[in-house]
C-alpha cells in the first residue's frame, strides 16, 4: 500500500453553536464536542483508508477555551500516522465569534480508529506522508503517544477483567 | 472542607441503545457513548462539590467492545480523586444483553472538571475518601494520571499556539 | 418458570436536565418525562422476562412537582407484578437538585408491557417475588390496579370501534 | 367565563413514521407516541384556556395497534371536560398507511393540565361545550374518571411520601 | 388514472415551539421550518399518489413572519397540480399566538416530489382536481412555475457539470 | 462599507450520513439536507456581514442525487451578491462515497438573508467581490435571480392576504 500525504485525510466541520446545544452556563457542551469531535475522527479515517473503521479510543481532549452560543464551532481533522490497521487522527477545535471575525483554538483531541474489511476483521491501512510543519511534529511525536496509549489501554484491560461489571 | 466518602459522587444510567443510536455496524456510536460518558462526569462532578462544573478535560476513553442495538448501555461514575478546583472522575460502561443478561465492561473513561464559584472563578473541592478496593486503586494511581495529563495539556497548548487557528 | 425477585429487574437512570428538554417555565417537558419513563419500562420488563416486549398501556403518570433545568432527574423501575404474559412496571421519577443535594418524589408511573417470542406473539412471564415493604404493597394492589386497566382498555377499544378514525 | 364549544380546542398532527422512530421490530416507540401526545395535550389545552398550562397526569395511553414505519401517524385532540383550574384532554392516534390509506385507532389517550396565570399560580379555566355525540360521551364520562384520578394521585402522593426519595 | 380532488392530499400538522426550536432571537430557526415543510410534502405526495415518493426540489420558502418560541406552528398543505410522475406541493405555514388565538401567516413554500413504483423508477401520478379558489388559482398558475423549475433546474445541472465538486 | 471577496464569507461542512438522517430508501431525508442548508446560509451570511442575520426565503433547493448512508455529505457556501440589507447565498452540496472517494454534486440552493442591527433592523451589508469564474457566473446572473424572487415573494404575500391563515 502507498502511503498517502495528510492532505487527502483532512476533513472540515463549521457549525452554527445554537441554544439546544448549550449548557446553563451559555457554553457548548462537552458531549456535543465530543460527538462532532468523534464523527471527524470517523471522516478522516475513512478518507485515508477508503475502509470502514471503528473507534478504538478517544486519547484525550482537552477543553483550553468554552464557545458560546451563535458563535460557530470550526473542526479540522487529518490521520496524522498510522500503525498497521490502527490510525491516530488529530482534530482542531476552533471557535469563531461571528460578529467579530476573532477565532481562539479552543480544544485538540487525538484519537484513533480500526479499519476494518468486509469480514469485519482488521485491516492493514497506508502509511502517512506529512507535509506541513505541523504535520511533521505531530507525526513524529506519536510513536511516544502510541506508546502512552497502549499502556493505558493495557490498565483499562486490567480494571475491566479485576473489578468485572 | 471535609473530605467526601466516593459513594456521594456515585451516579448509575442505563438505557436501551435504539436503532438511530447506532451506526451501520449496527453498534452504538462512539459519539453517542461519549456523550453519555460526559454526562456522567457532570453529574458525579456536581455530587462532589455541591457546586457548577465545566469539563476540563477528556483524558481517555478506551473503547473495548462494542455495544449493539437493542442491548442495554450501563454507566457508573463517581470522582476519583481531587486537587484543589479539579476533579477527576472514571466511568465505566457495561453493554448488557437484554435476553441472556450477560454483561461486557465495554469503555473505561477518566475526565477531569473544575468546579466554579458563583462568579465563573474555580472554586477548591473537598478530597476523596476510596472505600472498595477499585476505589483505592483509582485513587492511588491518580497523581500519576495528573502528571501525564497536566504535561499533555502544556503541549495542546503549545499546540494551539504555535500554530493557530 | 421460577418467579423472580423484584431486584433482578430493578433500572436506574441519572441524567443532567439541559436547557433543551425544557420548556418555557425553565421545567422539564412532560414529553421527554414520559419518553424517559417509557425507556425504564423496557429495560426493567426486558430484565424479568428476558424477552422481547412491546409496550401496552401507559396507566398513569402522576406528575406531582416539577424538575428544573440543571437539576438531575432520576429513575428508578422495577416489575412489580406480572398475569400471564403481561408485565406491571412502576417507575419512580426524583429531582434532585445537583447544588444542596434536596431530592423530591416528582412523578410515579405504572405501564404494561406484553413479552413477545420470536414470532412476534404473546410468551408467559415469570411471577415476582416482592421483598421491601414497598414491593410488597404494589404487588398486593397490583391485581385492583388490573382490574381498572382492563375495564379502561375495554372502553378505549369500544371508543375506537364506535368513533372509527 | 363563557363556555367554549370543543372545536375551539381541537388540534391535528400528522407526521410520517421515520426510521429513528421505530424500535427493532420496526414499529414507533411508545416513548415517541407518548411525547407527541403530550404536545398535543399542550396545544388543546392552551386553545382552550388561552393561558400557561403544566401537564398534570398523563391517566392513560392504551396502546391497540402499533403504528409502522413509513405510515403516518395522526393526532387528534380536543379538551372533554373542566373543573376548576383543571382540563381534561383527549387524544387520539390513528397510523395511516400511507400506501393504501387504509387507517387504524392506535392509541386513546387521556390527560390533564393546568392553566397558570402569570405568577405561575392555578387559574380557573372556562367550562366546555361537547357537540358531537363522541364529545357528549366523554363529557359525560368526565367525572368519574376524575374521581378515579383523584383516587390515584392520593394513592401517588401516598407512595411518594411512605417510601420517600 | 382518474384524478383525485386536492382534498385527499390535504395535511394538517400543528406542533408548539419549543427553546431547542429556536435561535438567539427566540424565533423558530429556518431550519426547523423547512424540516417540517419537507415532512409535508412527503405526506401529501404519498396521500395523492400512494406510493413511494422522493423529493425532487424546493422550488421556494418564503419567511413572511418570524414564529416566536411557545407560539404554535400550524402547517397544512396540498397536492396542487401533477405532471406525467410529478407532483407539486403547496405549504402553508401559520403562527398562532397561543394565549390570545391571533394567527398570521408566516410562510408559504412550494415543492416537487417525484412518485416511485417498486424498482425505485418514478411512476405516473393521478391528476388533481381544485375545488375551493385557492386550489383553483394554484392550479392555474402551476404550468408557469413548472417552466421557471425546469429552466432553473437545468440551470443548477449545468453549474454542477461546470463546476465540478 | 468596504466590498468584501467572496472567500470571506466561504463555509465548508462535512458530516457522516447515519442511519437516523436516512429516509426508508437509505438515503438522506430531504428535511435534513434543507436543515444543513439553512446552516451554511447563516454561517456565509454572518461571515460576510459579521451581524445577526435571519433567513427571508429559501429560493431553491434541487435535489439532483440522492446521498447514502455511510456516505459524506460534504457543503460549501458563499455568498454570492448583496443588495441594500440582503446577501444571497449559493450553497453546493456533494456527496462522497468514503469508500472509493467518488465525489457528486447532488443538490445546489440559493437562499437570502437578511443582516439586523442590534434593535432588530435591516442594516446595510457591504458588496461582494467575485474572484473565481464560478463566482463570477452566480455575481452576474445575480440580478436576474432577485427580480424573480421579488416577484415569487409579492405573489406569496398576495397568496397570504387572499386567503387567510
Amino acid at each position: 500500500m502507498k502511503p498517502k500525504p495528510t492532505s487527502e485525510s483532512r476533513a472540515v466541520k463549521t457549525a452554527i453553536v445554537l441554544p439546544p446545544d448549550t449548557n446553563n452556563l451559555g457554553t457548548i457542551f462537552g458531549g456535543k464536542v465530543m460527538a462532532y469531535i468523534d464523527d471527524m475522527a470517523g471522516l478522516s479515517a475513512m478518507r485515508h483508508s477508503r475502509m470502514t473503521v471503528v473507534a478504538a479510543s478517544t486519547d484525550s481532549v482537552d477543553f483550553l477555551h468554552p464557545i458560546r452560543s451563535d458563535h460557530a464551532i470550526c473542526l479540522e481533522s487529518f490521520v496524522t500516522w498510522t500503525h498497521k490497521t490502527s490510525m491516530e487522527v488529530f482534530v482542531k477545535v476552533v471557535g469563531e465569534d461571528l460578529r467579530t471575525g476573532k477565532r481562539t483554538v479552543c480544544a485538540t483531541a487525538f484519537l484513533t480508529s480500526v479499519a476494518l474489511d468486509d469480514q469485519g476483521n482488521p485491516h492493514p491501512v497506508p502509511g502517512v506522508i506529512p507535509e506541513t510543519e505541523l504535520e511533521k511534529r505531530l507525526y513524529d511525536s506519536a510513536p511516544e503517544r502510541a506508546r502512552t496509549r497502549n499502556n493505558r489501554r493495557r490498565k483499562s484491560q486490567h480494571l475491566a477483567k479485576d473489578f468485572g461489571t
